[in-house]
């Protein structure tokens, strides 16, 4: 990586945060409890709580986004039980089917803009009426999604009704939570997220921690038990504080939002800058990883000078992905325009 | 556990060390490949690979003890195959059952001291002689083990040409290998073990690491294909650099063997002084963790000052268990025993 | 085995009783619905819930032992939670790790008698007290037991209430149903099993059918979806009717009961004459299956004229199986009692 | 059912052949060995061998499809493998997730007629190229197909070619094994599949049996330790001889492919028929399946008359499926087109 001026490969390239470090050291020699029965993992969970506005909920600490979601999806259902997800759907794609190694189908559907809608369960619903298919029991959303968009109120609500009255849960993989909720596209509140949705995480490990993500677990049957899940799968972390450190520091004061935008904003300025240019975009750019098309000798003429991945050909074109961070330095956006420009 | 005097619950209650986490903030915002290909994983790598002086191993970093252990286990058997391992084994008794999750049986033998025999994994292999059995496939043992013993050269000779007698992979639960290494009971070097198991890993969470195991894998057929088996288990961390950073530093220039020693010597310093008053111990102190036994009254008043677990009542005895760390003060040994003394 | 006067090796080594073949072979060419809806499996089911006395039982039909205990156990529990057995439990020896492979440890107990009971059941409850071990769930046993003993009605009480107290399941094996429920040595009634478990299986294969177990789901938390664990597990045939046929067949003018007690008045005849000649047993003759002790020379020279199994080693003495089966016949007695005391 | 004229709903409405049946009942009280190792299963799996000309291929019994697939994929995979099957496959819909269960993903490609192709395949595998994704490795197809067509030789050559440049294993599920190879539109013999494919299985059930399928294994590799597996998955029945004595009956003098020819021949005139009447079909009629496209009126008078199952909804269309048997009744071909052609 060190060859190009700077990579927008991922949000996950630079390791933590100064105050996240800062406060990992703070803590010194002090001795805590194991397992997340420290006092720090219960005051980030209050700060979680208080954010999201749900007292009742159930805060766990895990140490990564494909640990979460095997956790809680295999928690939650019984072995004949499948999710609903995008085809885009990290779980669909990229965790070397570890959703199935749990036991449980994948049901995918195309989506849009990397998200679904109500037609779409209730296609899968109709389609899975008996006891020789899998029964839909779950949806998986992501927010933001894996092309960079975002669930929208009216989106989300038509989502959450159409699981009441299908008896799914809702859950929704925040990996790049912050990235969602902070994006101008967006008009949902974390209340809003945690009225609608039964689970969701809070990622840490892509906004500015150095590991760690927070399972906010909602509805009151699926918080049973929840620690033996944990540690049967191997995410039951004996220094449970050094996440909880981490997240009392993104939290008591507004870091993990701060980091969060910061990483927007310099993707969307980028995007503005693209569009100046005149390219177009294959998902609307709404948060911190944007999907510009450019001729493909365009891409390979950069890839000489940036760290990013290849997305999609499109015949002549290429759809790349660029992700900027709490990281990104403002200075790379004129930077990175004025060599597109030129190239 | 403010109100004791100290703790010696564990090995886990302090988080980093001051080195270990210096050199997590010396990266700033250093861009790293994510998911473990960053260059200080591979060098850390190659600091475990000259340590055990073996250049064929692969090396792979994971956060935690149960989630290496359940990984390396799924990752070797075919699924009628099962592990032979202590009753007092971590997998046996502390890891919610993430074996059998995995789809593999433990057979269990009684073992003494916290250790495994051949004979013991002769007996078992015996009794399995047919498809209407499990087949034992891998052994599980722990150095130092549950129970604060190590496993001498001789000890782990007979064992290895069992595994080999017997076609077993021998597996070693690592999490307190430091310990273990440089306790005075053990004649045993790095390459000893790396040349007789056919797969470990170098526990760093319990000797000065905020998070991270080093799995080592030294026999060629295990290694194919495990970063999918890493994926699959949600263990690939995308910010696999943090882990790598604290090896690099952990190993670099002996901060390892250094820290488990402060742990052993002690712990060790401690048992003396409880000899010294007359007390016997349940096993033998080796390492780290040793295990008293006192008057259930004397262990229950001591509770008043110290933080640590009952282990077993024995009549009116209970055998205790004290745990030193990298961070245990010098000054808790006397003080310990000034007040053993007069309770 | 044709080499042999006859084999007591087990009970299922005839095939159908010709009442069973007689009843199949006359629904000729009739269309059946498929997958257990025919009106056969119905009037199996009826038969059945006659016969124990609970019109609100749920009955399906599964073609062997092995895979009724791994459909209901898997469907019953959650993850993490585990089964408790006896050491000499099916299940717990002569399954392949069929339990673990579906995900859950089994904690065995010693028992006596191939009986478990309250004190043994609570001493693992209370061993597994919080997250970082398995939550025992179920408690499988099995009438008659795999040595050849009865709970009787007191027993069976007793462990159903410590069941009741403790939230466990309670679940029996009843490959052996007939022989169990025929037994001199059993006052329980077919309803009182149904009374006291939460579910069970009626053993057709060992008792005259040509394959087949009829699963009894009493506790309504555990009847929803179970068609769905059937098919998910490979045990929905879609000849349902096959084994619906066979259970009429069985059911309708009390055949089961009599080939039962024809298999267990044989061996409990054998019994006696060996009784008579001064050899002692392993386990109390109470079923099908005996297990006398002979000199280890006496059961060599026994292998030369009869087929069976030596079970257990003991110094100079072996204690071998004796099973008979309804198709025993009963010139076999004197016969074998006779080549004994000459041997 | 009674209420129809005839059922077209499958073929497996009807039990078991009269030759079957009384091979079944010829043994009388003969004692076999259990498990499958009595001489029948052992005559069985020569005829089976001899019929395939594989004189090395192991064969195994087992009862049922799906328990017959999830037994021979489990056992074949490591866990984080992947499945390549038809959206139509059996597998990928009608097995309520076996094949997840025992932790394998399946990647299904929309296939054309019911069959996959070396694009199709390809194409999954250029897809999955590192780590963060599942690794296919097993091919599935369904020999006749879900939808009654037949893989011709050129297609079964282009696939296996395909498999094992990709090193990929071909698995073939025959629950219509002899529907398909005894197609008018099929120019393999059992031995081109036998040559072509890993492992495949001959389906009884569908064919005359009571219950029961044969798996047999070709390639080395894949018959390691299978029994095993077949003990694990509840699959490995007692009464082992009651299918071999079955399948011994079926092969010894033609049966099998005698009773296969009838239900494609039966089905196929009636496919004329219907053809003569100026309907249009979905897929080709191969075999002993034809799916018909009738108007939704003509297909619900039909309705009144016949079991049958609609398939898919195409406007004011109805594709429906007709299946016969080797009890269809000969007469029933021109009673149904009577039917069709007044109404």
């Amino acid at each position: 990586m060190n060859t190009f001026k700077h990579s927008f490969k991922n949000d996950y390239s630079e390791l933590a945060h100064p105050r996240v470090l800062a406060a990992l050291a703070s803590v010194g020699t002090k001795q805590f409890e194991g397992y997340g029965l420290d006092e720090y993992s219960s005051k980030a969970a209050e700060h979680i709580k208080k954010k999201i506005g749900k007292p009742s909920a159930d805060v766990h600490f895990i140490s990564g986004g494909t640990h979460a979601n095997l956790t809680v999806i295999a928690s939650a259902l019984r072995p004949y039980e499948a999710v609903i997800a995008c085809e885009s759907g990290h779980i669909s794609t990229h965790e070397t089917g570890a959703i199935e190694t749990a036991g449980h189908k994948i049901c995918t559907v195309r989506g849009e803009n990397g998200k679904l809608n109500a037609a779409d369960i209730e296609a899968v619903v109709d389609a899975h009426a008996d006891e020789h298919m899998v029964k839909p029991r779950l949806v998986y959303i992501s927010q933001s999604t894996e092309v960079g968009t975002v669930y929208k109120k009216a989106e989300l609500k038509e989502i959450a009704e159409c699981c009441q009255r299908n008896g799914l849960y809702l859950f929704a993989d925040g990996a790049r939570l912050g990235a969602g909720m902070n994006s101008h596209a967006c008009d949902l509140t974390y209340s809003d997220i945690a009225d609608m949705v039964d689970a969701f995480f809070v990622g840490g490990t892509k906004i500015g921690a150095l590991f760690g993500e927070a399972i906010v677990i909602c509805r009151d049957e699926l918080k049973t038990d929840f620690r033996y899940n944990l540690k049967q799968r191997g995410a039951l972390l004996s220094k449970g504080a050094s996440i909880g450190v981490q997240f009392v520091a993104l939290f008591e004061d507004g870091l993990y939002d701060e980091l969060a935008k910061h990483a927007n904003d310099t993707a969307l300025k980028i995007a503005e800058g693209i569009k100046g240019l005149g390219y177009d975009f294959l998902s609307d750019a709404e948060t911190n990883q944007i999907f510009p098309i450019f001729p493909s000798e365009v891409a390979e003429k950069l890839h000489g000078l940036y760290g990013f991945y290849d997305w999609q050909r499109m015949g002549d074109m290429t759809a790349v992905r660029l992700v900027c961070s709490w990281a990104t330095p403002d200075s790379i956006i004129e930077e990175f325009i004025g060599d597109l420009s030129t190239i």
